[in-house]
């Protein structure tokens, strides 16, 4: 008999047809002589009326108010999967935040979950209760209710999992698991059937659709498996686990794409020490998150630096360069928010030697122009130009030959 | 500087708009240096909504998980008035019944409050806040969450009251107090300054709209003065409190009617021992509420019996006296469900003579046939023909000097 955590999204229970879908779906687990408790997100839209609500009082309500309003959504949904189990003749019992009892930190609207209170909740499982916890909540140690942030229902399934042990902690969603691209851009992208942790990470930017990348970290933190599968059909989706041998062998995982950043490039400085803590300082402290940074000289004494920032903050990067642009004596700022940052990751990269090269010559084979490169243990970026965006996702996934190993992989 | 519980109702806050009038209101108390604790309801028709979100899912939802969903009704008005209060630059605090702690026994869905902590919510009055509670809920010894049935909210407010010794429990309603009879028959019905408990729970059926029974109870138990005032003017309301010598020198307060009882009669029964209880036991079984019973005797040997109940529930109670025929060996049965119950309320009653023959006296003037009389320490009930309604409450208002009764009243 497993204890198997099962994780439902916003769209899995966006209605009263979908929940007793949910219901049916848990209850199958339950038949095969598993103890399951269920997290549930709010349903579809249920939180943004809710903030919609606070937004007509006030354009600034209060976090720890808002954090009561917004809990309602997953109270809601919890209440009525425990209700439609319990009229499937099932024992159910819907758990909140402040019963299960899931102990935050006092960071309204964006708190971190210190510690998690088993002792109750286990004896429900063992006197063969299905448990649904609402997602998303917590409280603080005072009995304040708190909320963990946006898609935070994910969080609590994979907090919840490594709190009471167990087995798997499935993450029902509307894709089949995780790809080795964008089915969409690559017709020949293949589902994994196993990933890293790390590589999951940092697949984000594709991965952001599926998990979240604080979840990932707390289940590679507490060591908890992750299937991430389809609400839709009983299919095996992706397990995400911890690094094995298997995985070193496949150099490759993944190819994914991030359109959502723009590059500035400040030209032409006095090549002085400090130049890059002078630029960065202010962009950090207007909470602008810089990715990519490059630095390289171009003339005798000049240098140039170039880095990314999210697109939606561009003009506010812009505005703050150029007001250093004369402390600094650089000659120009110029930018450009038509590129896309093209990633390939696999932990096989840390034995394997010749990946970059191999990734650049694909690219230039097909007249890609790299414009910055960034690399980490597992990962390659390149930055090229937005209008490469399919064609280089794809030229990558052949290169690397990802639509034939999964094949391979598939067959096992 | 005094301890002042507000309740408002689901219509008082039933709009954004509403609910920030509710917080100009509370914050006009705040302003004159009084502490104050707010009451709410769920925004009118949530609660509604919730139960229709559990009928979809199943007809018969598990009690434990309903209460967890319609207790979201609530959650959502204290938070939205919270913010509305700390965007006003006031200090506020939401709090659920959870965090209050308004402990309750486990009759999920009809909770009775069994003890209230105080501890916390007293730090955060000292320390200036305007404490925000929930209405209508509670959590049992173990923290599962309970709701204490229909109009709760009421209960909720005066048992707060009571806990944290308020100086008085304002009812804020769509009405501006409690008056001599319905305005709508009588035009010169008058607003009462003053009312014991008593008279107030037997003006239930016309207070219910203002008053639920349940929490007049708790307030007499625990001696809470109420004060039913409208939420739309500053007008003074009608004060609840203890019967005193003032009150005891007008012999009627009130009158009130009810027409939503039908009546029903066995006759040409043998009459022998027992006879009543044979009847009523299979209708209190079907869980049916009597409310008045007349017995006498018609001929030699014989008896009739004429009882009240429900009419939402005359066809089961005449299924039930039907089937019951036979054994008895009664000659017939009637109903009649266009019977209106006329009562007229007073505390002088207990020290006045002759106010049941005035009562009589009055309706038999005006050719008002009466079929049915029940009379208690406090109030005298007659059963009419439901067409004479207007008539009667009228006729009475006037014979007891009703509305010259409150101009002097008034004045004082």
């Amino acid at each position: 008999m497993a204890l198997v955590v099962q994780k439902f999204g916003g769209t899995s229970v966006g209605s009263i047809e979908k929940i007793k879908k949910v219901a049916s779906r848990v209850a199958r687990e339950a038949d095969k002589g598993n103890s399951v408790v269920v997290v549930v997100s709010a349903m579809a839209g249920e939180t943004d009326k809710l903030i919609t609500l606070a937004q007509a009082i006030t354009h600034t309500p209060d976090n720890r108010e808002a954090d009561v309003l917004v809990a309602t959504g997953e109270q809601v949904t919890s209440s009525l999967l425990a209700m439609a189990l319990i009229d499937m003749g099932y024992k159910a019992k819907s758990y909140m935040g402040h019963q299960f009892r899931i102990i935050t930190n006092q960071a309204f609207t964006s708190a971190r979950i210190l510690d998690i209170d088993t002792e109750r909740v286990r004896q429900d499982i063992k006197a063969g209760n299905i448990i649904v916890v609402a997602g998303f909540q917590g409280v603080d140690e005072y009995g304040n209710i708190t909320t963990l942030g946006r898609g935070g229902s994910d969080l609590s399934a994979v907090a919840v999992a490594a709190a009471i042990d167990a087995d798997v902690c499935e993450i029902f969603t509307d894709v089949e698991g995780v790809y080795t691209t964008d089915p969409n851009i690559c017709s020949d992208a293949r589902k994994l059937k196993r990933i890293s942790y790390e590589e999951m990470l940092e697949m984000a930017s594709m991965g952001a659709k599926v998990l979240q990348t604080r979840s990932v970290e707390f289940a590679k933190k507490y060591d908890v498996t992750l299937h991430v599968r389809s609400t839709f059909s009983d299919n095996e989706g992706t397990i995400v686990t911890m690094e094995d041998d298997d995985m070193e062998k496949v150099v490759v995982s993944g190819v994914t794409y991030n359109k959502n950043e723009a590059k500035i490039t400040v030209w032409g400085i006095p090549d002085n020490p400090g130049i890059a803590a002078s630029i960065f300082k202010p962009i950090t402290d207007a909470d602008i998150v810089v990715d990519m940074i490059i630095q390289n000289t171009s003339e005798a004494g000049f240098t140039d630096l170039t880095f990314t920032v999210p697109k939606n903050e561009l003009a506010k990067a812009v505005d703050i360069v150029n007001s250093l642009k004369e402390s600094l004596n650089a000659k120009g700022v110029t930018f450009d928010d038509k590129i896309v940052k093209v990633t390939i990751v696999g932990v096989g990269m840390r034995t394997h030697a010749g990946v970059a090269s191999k990734m650049f010559t694909a690219l230039s084979n097909d007249g890609i122009n790299i414009m910055m490169i960034s690399t980490s243990e597992i990962k390659i970026s390149c930055v090229v130009d937005a209008k490469y965006t399919e064609l280089a996702v794809r030229v990558l996934h052949d290169a690397f030959g990802l639509s034939e190993l999964n094949t391979k992989e598939e067959s096992i």
